[in-house]
């Protein structure tokens, strides 16, 4: 039998330590654990930079290649702290357990402190497999009141093969990364004096945008969404009620006391839509009724986790609610999941499924205890699922408190998995709201169920992933810039000036770059900025009025 | 010589007074002052209905009739304090009083303590050019802590025909009342849980600000503006660099912690365009660059001063800032008036005038010290208004903190005065921010100008403004419902829809009255609604496949 990948890690992580102590033999050693895709050690003392790390990975191959075994030592906590000698990182961990017998393990004139388990000798390690990857600093144990140690990282596979997959993947993702391609392509910017993850949209930005927000308007218009917009704040009540107060005040931005009561940003747009609803009497004519607006909502995240697109505080996003009667819930779900496979395809997003969230009645301090309502409504949604014919898998506990719902999975080119949107079923609104619509009798029917659902994400989270899943090399529709020209000679601009007025007046999207540089400096600034259209205007152009596209 | 308005207001608050004593001799009299347009009085123990009104108006004409002479009597405060005995306000007043003789004016058996001046007579008052209005309560001087007190308001003028027209006025003004209006056709809401100030824009309205934000896109696209969008919030540091704290910071929303500093809800779009002028370097050749956004401004007013659209607390905006070099200024500033004049021609809006607004180098504590550029900059302000032979006024001490600008006045229906645009020139933004271009020979310039412009007011102003102006009977390409179908009787119906779909496709706003009505209360609500154009359907438009338009 093959060793666990994860026994595999570990154990490189210890040749690791073995083949840095052997060039630097006064370094304190941290800890050294397998994570995901790899390893890493903690090493104090070490002065070293990025180009060492070839001269200590064939240091470690070495060692693998000698086969050594690794041994399981068992000592007791006064031989411990003598092998241990002069290692106070080692020692301030030893000093925490409560074991009587202390594991080591121990490969020819290396020991360490470890639980393991190993690998049975240094041979057992594919030796093509693994890639020491980079350095960084790491506070030890994670706290940054203590002192900065310097980290080894190193990535492990089985094979090769993997590995090498591993690595193309990464630098594939790299070139794709959202952050670069946005600052590239100046789509977002990202100010301190505004605040880390609160992005600015640029131009081109804000151009990706607006066809976003474009289309989602006419298709939402078609399928019978009316829209709204309501403020970014509201008073503390309307969150008493809805129940976002006090449960999710941690995670909403701090409140602000006016002369009138208390203020929050909002957190989600629903109670807000709920007021709409209730604004006027409805009746059963009405529903189901459809209220949808980008809106923005708010989340106090801390703020180092923070980053590019992906992790922010302010999210704007196409929301919508439908109200609609219990008879209803099927047809809206599957209108909703047929427009998302809609929108998909026109972004050409293809890795995707689906997920049925359900509750879970063992964790019943987490969901709305309507046992009734949850068997109903999720096999609604699962015969939705099933009727629709697509790919879905089911979830439990992974319901909102307040009902099931569906989530569309995604897995981004970076090989992380997203829900990208989510279609969820609200039980609980009706009561804390009071919604109701006058039935065909006459009478308040107070059964309103409530729908929420944001097909394309947020705003922030959409483009990124449309950044990363077209490597910045937007579909014409979608670019900032559709057309440049490029006139090879200044006595080509004027022609190149007349074509551009003619594209403008048709909404084409057009510069011209009338720089006085070469064309060939034109065509390599025009493909950094994956321009889709690119087009040369030279002599022959001129004189026969015609274009030549790059 | 006639007297003065505002003294024959004053003494007719005298006769409403003695007429309602007449009536109630043991009402105690708080003060009775002339106001805009009219006067007031107020009572303690005083119980009567609006109805009452009438007969108070009688017994004040019968008054004036009588020709009673008006005599100012002088008293000693001892001699006053008899006179006012039981009168417990007037004691009250009295007592803060300084004078050693103490004024009163006597109308046969009514006295009252009052410094005039007043009417000879009785007769002096025109008979017939004042009614008395409504009823209020009001707090004895003002205070919510004092008793409430009964007052009666009444208005006033020198002939009949400026009450006649003055009563046409409010009556015209009260039907177009953007607030009752804006209910009506549902355009806005306001709700007590999200809070005073802080408008809902309902589907209705949200069509109509879209309308005009689709406007502003495209005639600002032709005019060489680029869109953006930032974020509501900023941190401390970047209104610190602005100027707005500590300055303004009582009209800001109040400050937010979070774990990286303390933010603010944005008061300003300047100080985030600002950045991302600096965002890359600029050169002379991206001069102008006209940066636009419909971005949202908060204001912390007082809960007590907000009222519909026209006092609110979040304020969207058609926003934007040219940065340009001085020998641009003339030609961005000639542009905006241009487009401004566009604008409001496409809005029917007609009663508008254009005000240079200037420094006072006497309150330089107001205004950035740079008297030359102050000079240099009114005069070319002077100049565009004068070039474009547009009506406008000067005006000194109106100016912004950093430049002079060109305010649009308008005269609303209401005969209010607003100001509905301004476009302002900034010189001291360029040394706060830092900004700056490399010119033609590649040399840092630091002449940045910075032109703030909102031709469109916010849209909170503006659609109350446009609701007033329509009288809610908006143009058809700006109407929520453009078309509304009506069927005769329900055999009609499915030609109705057919119609209906038709529209639709072709992006027409349209709505079929399905409902079991008759066709004359089809009629009346979608007059009610204002829906500019309405089409009836029966036996006739069914066979020859026609239209009826009612």
């Amino acid at each position: 039998m093959s060793d666990n990948i994860e026994t595999i890690r570990h154990s490189i992580s210890h040749v690791l330590a073995q083949a840095v102590k052997s060039f630097h033999p006064k370094v304190k050693l941290g800890i050294g654990p397998a994570i995901e895709d790899g390893f890493y050690y903690d090493f104090d003392n070490l002065k070293i930079t990025e180009e060492d790390l070839k001269k200590i990975e064939d240091k470690m191959r070495e060692i693998i290649k000698k086969n050594i075994g690794i041994k399981k030592v068992l000592l007791t906590k006064k031989e411990a702290e003598k092998r241990l000698a002069g290692q106070k990182y080692k020692l301030e961990l030893l000093k925490s357990l409560k074991d009587k017998r202390i594991t080591f393990y121990e490969q020819d004139d290396f020991i360490d402190l470890c639980k393991g388990p190993h690998v049975k000798s240094t041979k057992d390690i594919p030796i093509d497999a693994f890639k020491l990857t980079h350095l960084a600093g790491a506070y030890w144990k994670g706290d940054s009141k203590n002192k900065m140690l310097t980290r080894i990282y190193g990535v492990a596979f089985n094979t090769k093969h993997e590995l090498d997959n591993y690595l193309k993947m990464k630098e594939e993702a790299e070139k794709r990364n959202h952050i670069k391609l946005g600052k590239e392509l100046e789509i977002f910017m990202i100010s301190d004096l505004v605040g880390k993850g609160l992005p600015i949209w640029l131009p081109k930005g804000n151009i990706i945008k607006e066809e976003i927000e474009k289309l989602a308007k006419e298709m939402e218009k078609k399928a019978g969404f009316i829209r709204v917009t309501t403020p970014h704040l509201a008073k503390k009540e309307l969150y008493m009620m809805s129940g976002h107060l006090p449960y999710y005040e941690n995670s909403m931005y701090p409140s602000m006391k006016m002369d009138d009561g208390t203020y929050y940003l909002k957190a989600m747009n629903c109670p807000h839509h709920h007021l709409i609803y209730k604004n006027k009497l409805r009746s059963y004519r009405d529903l189901p009724l459809r209220i949808a607006e980008y809106g923005t909502v708010y989340r106090n995240e801390l703020s180092g986790t923070l980053a590019g697109l992906l992790r922010v505080r302010a999210m704007s996003m196409n929301d919508a609610h439908i109200y609609c009667r219990k008879d209803q819930i099927e047809e809206e779900f599957t209108n909703i999941i047929k427009m998302i496979k809609e929108y998909y395809k026109l972004f050409d997003l293809k890795d995707y499924w689906f997920r049925l969230s359900r509750w879970d009645p063992k964790h019943k301090e987490k969901y709305i205890d309507e046992p009734a309502n949850w068997k109903m409504s999720e096999e609604i949604l699962r015969n939705v699922l099933k009727k629709l014919n697509v790919k879905f898998i089911e979830a439990e506990d992974e319901a909102a408190f307040y009902g099931p719902k569906i989530d569309i999975q995604f897995k981004a080119v970076s090989g992380r998995e997203e829900t990208m949107s989510t279609i969820q079923l609200d039980f609980a609104a009706k009561k804390r709201f009071d919604l109701s619509y006058q039935d065909s009798s006459g009478g308040e029917n107070k059964d309103v169920f409530v729908i929420h659902r944001a097909p394309l994400s947020t705003h922030e989270r959409f483009i990124a992933i449309l950044i990363e899943n077209y490597a910045g090399k937007f579909p014409v529709w979608l670019s900032p810039v559709q057309v440049i020209i490029m006139p090879i000679a200044d006595r080509h601009l004027e022609y190149s000036k007349d074509i551009e007025k003619k594209l403008l007046d048709d909404d084409v999207r057009v510069e011209v770059d009338s720089r006085s540089e070469s064309i060939s400096k034109k065509v390599r600034d025009a493909q950094v900025q994956k321009i889709p259209i690119m087009i040369t205007v030279g002599d022959k152009e001129l004189e026969n009025k015609t274009l030549a596209k790059y």
